[in-house]
């Protein structure tokens, strides 16, 4: 259970996500805070003392949304390539439901903060990281139980999946549409399909 | 030959195209600009009569850059899966080589502008619909060439191809380094290799 400041905090910080995905965090003030929410500015300050602290909270609050909505559904999937599936079309599901107003909040985030070195930067870095080692984790998971062919780098595999939702999140803002992603389903699950061991194929001495 | 008013504005939009490379085009202004170039204010307004008008010069320089450096180096490899790999290749190039101080100017710009309907933002769009078909036009000539697999929509194949592009330039962006760019050039080959039409095989009658 949460308690209310906790769940006023929540409120806030759903609020600053969505602001920051759509005008970046450095447009997150207290004071244009205190308009959006109704709030009174020291209340706010009760929870944030600095404009550095909402970005930090806002950018952790993010995550934590990324989480409940793409990466907590895909672990009820089995390992392997069924849940790097799952963490793959949940990722577009989830930016074609335009969860934040203003798209991907990391892709709007780390392209504001890419040349401004500091706290920001660092926690935007370390969340993006901690979703790359995921992903390439649960490659991997697909590699070990003989489903993904361990000929390439499960890195380069999760590096290469992950550019296609990427790839589709900025043409959709960009030129609108929906299309786009199912380019980039079809993209993720031909590239798994050539994924696939070729076992098979090598017992009968058709290939290789 | 480049008159020395031409050259001027040449100037002045390098330094432009850098700065919002880094720092957005909102951040450029009559004023800070008067400013980097040492030019005075009237000087500069005598160029571009407002900020919109600098705005969407610097697009358009942005995109003359990109064409000398990527596209036209690229037009002289021979039509088809050379010519692809010529444009990829030399993008990945052009971003390793940080031509944009800020890395790639239609990637910070982009986001910037996802949400900010107006002249601005059309331009940088139509300057990205141009790359794009003009990219698309290169692997539709290299299937009709026979050189690619026309199974898939050439549409989809460039889909594809500039995602690891941007991936990397994304991730080289915020983690540093540059080993991404060889994990993206690796994916790019791959993929066309991937796309060799099957005729050779067929006719033996070893597969599908």
């Amino acid at each position: 259970m949460l308690t209310k400041r906790e769940r006023t905090r929540h409120s806030i910080l759903d609020i600053a996500a969505a602001t920051a995905s759509e005008h970046g965090l450095e447009s997150l003030s207290i004071g244009s805070l205190a308009s959006s929410t109704g709030m009174s500015k020291s209340g706010l300050f009760a929870h944030f003392g600095s404009k550095e602290e909402l970005q930090l909270a806002t950018v952790d609050h993010a995550a934590l949304i990324f989480t409940r909505e793409v990466i907590e559904p895909a672990q009820s999937a089995p390992r392997g390539v069924a849940r790097v599936w799952a963490l793959l079309d949940g990722f577009l599901d989830y930016l074609e439901r335009d969860v934040f107003a203003g798209g991907c909040f990391f892709a709007t985030t780390s392209a504001e903060f890419k040349h401004r070195p500091g706290a920001v930067r660092d926690r935007i870095s370390e969340q993006l990281a901690r979703w790359d080692a995921y992903l390439t984790r649960a490659v991997a998971q697909g590699q070990e139980l003989g489903q993904i062919d361990p000929g390439t780098e499960a890195r380069r595999i999760a590096f290469e999946l992950k550019a296609f939702v990427h790839a589709a999140e900025s043409h959709h803002q960009l030129f609108g549409g929906t299309d786009v992603f199912v380019d980039a389903r079809d993209a993720v699950r031909e590239r798994l399909e050539s994924l696939r061991p070729r076992t098979a194929e090598k017992a009968t001495g058709l290939t290789g």
